[in-house]
């Protein structure tokens, strides 16, 4: 199943913390932006937090990160990250991101994150039940 | 020189990668929390950005954190950093700093840092300037 | 020009603060082994250090990160980051990876990272010099 | 019970990802070079892994963190990271740290960290038990 799927936005700011020896934003934290919008997003915009997955026994593994970078980040900067389901499958969701600076809209990277969602008990991939196909296909 | 220096404030927000295995931000997160704060408040309430040290051919390193933990900060939680100056010597800077759980102001940690002033270009230590101590005497 | 590259490895261990809030190694960690095993290689394998690369003015720019997570990898487990060079295009190199729980030798994750050689004074993407698709093409 | 204890010593090398904008290690690293330690001598040296504590429903709170900075580790630099138990209270231990730089063990930063113990269950602190005293008294 794949759908026109509503696109949200989470804005954050660069923390001195992210920035590596090239002065500008760490490669594998454009990854941990994503992770913090998902987050955000999740409660916010699908109604269905992080932790009321876990009250229901699940979770989401994450299988593959894909990340393309175009323009860095720097020092105390704002950016959106704006995410939307791409795709729903029996298992699995594929989730698209892009990151753009705030001050000029521009795309400093984009990608996707596919996720599996799994049993917390088992540790092992799970069917999407239909109340959570739902709520995503917003 | 010790004296009532003013108080001032930034709000920051718990991203998910801050959290560690025991559930609640890592112990070293605050660090970074308080350097962030240090960072906004250079440039927003001392009127002299990192970067503006920096053209100067001036920087600040960390000589001592000490850091006292009370309460855990859990995942998306809102907090204040609060920091002030505590004491300007010849060549470095007290800053104490406490960091509030925005939802109910209760301390979470509390601390100080101890800076020096250094040149860039030699790496070693150097007097304040009149102008800098001016700056921070607010 | 795809050829039959050496593979190479380094041998790391997890460390606590790699632990996230799921009590495995966090995804974007597994982001920061690749890169200390291509900062290992480059000058133990390669001969190059990434200092040698910066000292004749050239850096490499992480264009594309992917990354395909199988197993999770514990706290204190020893693993290896085994890299290779996939292939050797104009401005660009491809370097695949696995990482290894030493245990077993079981993947933990696999994939590719695309890097631009890039002039460190103007930031922008450069040919790479014969000398060094040279000493990459072992 | 202030006694002379044994002071244990683990290897560790910088990672590339430890390294912040001043192009030295990130001054919240340390903290977790000092965890990193402490979680290898507590199984290694004290026979008693931090899993262990675990399934007796006890863990370490860190209360104090305190870091004294003198010198700055490099990328790729090898250290030691040298602790000892300084004191047993009640319910809190005491253990000091130093960090060596391997090649020439010139110290880099030294320090303590003050821990309490908990009961897992409760989060509370709890009387450190005798058995646990003989452990740490070596």
């Amino acid at each position: 199943m794949s759908l026109n799927h509503s696109k949200f936005e989470t804005e954050l700011q660069v923390r001195p913390d992210d920035i590596d020896m090239n002065q500008h934003v760490h490669g594998s934290r454009y990854f941990d932006y994503v992770l913090a919008a998902r987050y955000d997003q999740m409660e916010r915009c699908y109604g269905m937090s992080m932790e009321e997955f876990a009250r229901h026994g699940l979770g989401w593994f994450i299988k593959t990160a894909h990340v393309h970078y175009k323009r860095a980040l720097q020092i105390g900067e704002r950016f959106v990250v704006r995410t939307w389901v791409e795709d729903i499958r029996r298992t699995d969701v594929v989730v698209k991101f892009e990151i753009l600076r705030k001050s000029n809209g521009k795309v400093c990277c984009d990608g996707h994150f596919e996720y599996a969602m799994i049993s917390l008990a088992t540790g092992r991939a799970e069917e999407i039940p239909d109340w959570i196909v739902q709520r995503y296909s917003i």
